[in-house]
């Protein structure tokens, strides 16, 4: 079988690094060759777009602007490196990719959804993951587990509010491809995530490999 | 009447440079305050924008990638610079802006006109200048002109064909748009040149000071 583009989505607390691991581990028992790379990212422009949106500046950006950067170095990250790498037969994990800005831009910032879907055709003619692991949290919980490792400690009231729509964000987005997604409650123990993960992806690896 | 932004459009060899000092002139001479931009840039993104667009990389920069920073870098252009100083009061006069995407990645590039109509709406919500200077020329003269300075001359036949496609766009998009449009005809001496434009420019000045 060809090899696959898989993603993994999920908000703050979820376990995305870990679970990240995990699938590396998996892949690796099955004998498949794979790379990792991250979104935004993965190209040099990329990366030093990643940098611009990231870093700290007086200048106010729009959120126009924000979304047109994020899907112009995703553009690059399609096109350069993602089907290259594809089409030498390795499998590609991408730590976020389009839902993310649904989910960020569109649920979070409120931008529309149908602006998004636009230039998510615009920017990549529509190219989606074969698999979206999904990592879905209540963010009370979510924030919780971040503020115990010494993260995300200014987050607010107002700031639950917004990862309430980035995670409601998600699930419409799965709930619009339902069979890309594969979605773990990432409420239990690591232990039961884990074994969730493994049941799932070993199920997918068995039909793809 | 309210400050107006101003637009200075046209391909290679047709004069943008010496007659935008002229236009300041003109309203040096009416006593309009005014400031000076260009595209890409005008803001401190912006112009690390316009760094990572025209910097030579190995990286090859997708036609979709272009167009999106291009227009990324207007949204900031646009509400952190333009708009800003027109509500100060000041003219805005801009060394391009909307129509050379549309001559350059539209005509010259070929990419869909109505890609970069959806774009110019998405990014700008459509905003658009109240005056535009094309100076229009015949490709072989301006090119002609531009290897007389020593620039260009490792443009070949192909190249005058983009040319071609860059003025073609360009008066394209002055039929659209006819009103906001002073077309010169650069093909003329330079003193008619200037003559035209001031006839005109300070006509425009008359009804809009």
């Amino acid at each position: 079988m060809s090899a696959q583009f898989i993603t993994i989505e999920g908000s703050e607390g979820g376990g995305k690094t870990t679970n990240l691991e995990l699938m590396k581990t998996l892949l690796e028992d099955a004998g498949i060759p794979y790379v990792v790379t991250r979104e935004p990212g993965g190209t040099e422009l990329a990366e030093q777009l990643r940098e611009l949106l990231l870093a700290c500046r007086d200048e106010p950006v729009t959120p126009q602007a924000e979304l047109l950067l994020m899907f112009a170095a995703r553009s690059q990250h399609v096109e350069n490196f993602i089907k290259p790498e594809l089409a030498k037969g390795n499998w590609v994990i991408s730590d976020r990719f389009t839902d993310a800005t649904f989910a960020y831009q569109g649920g979070g910032r409120k931008l529309s959804w149908q602006l998004i879907e636009e230039l998510e055709l615009i920017a990549i003619d529509g190219f989606k993951p074969n698999l979206t692991l999904l990592l879905d949290l209540d963010p009370n919980i979510g924030l919780g587990r971040a503020a115990q490792r010494g993260e995300f400690d200014r987050f607010e009231q107002e700031e639950i509010e917004f990862f309430n729509r980035v995670r409601s964000a998600y699930l419409r987005r799965m709930q619009e491809d339902e069979l890309r997604f594969m979605l773990v409650d990432a409420s239990q123990s690591l232990e039961d995530v884990q074994t969730s993960i493994t049941k799932q992806f070993n199920a997918f690896l068995e039909q793809h490999r």
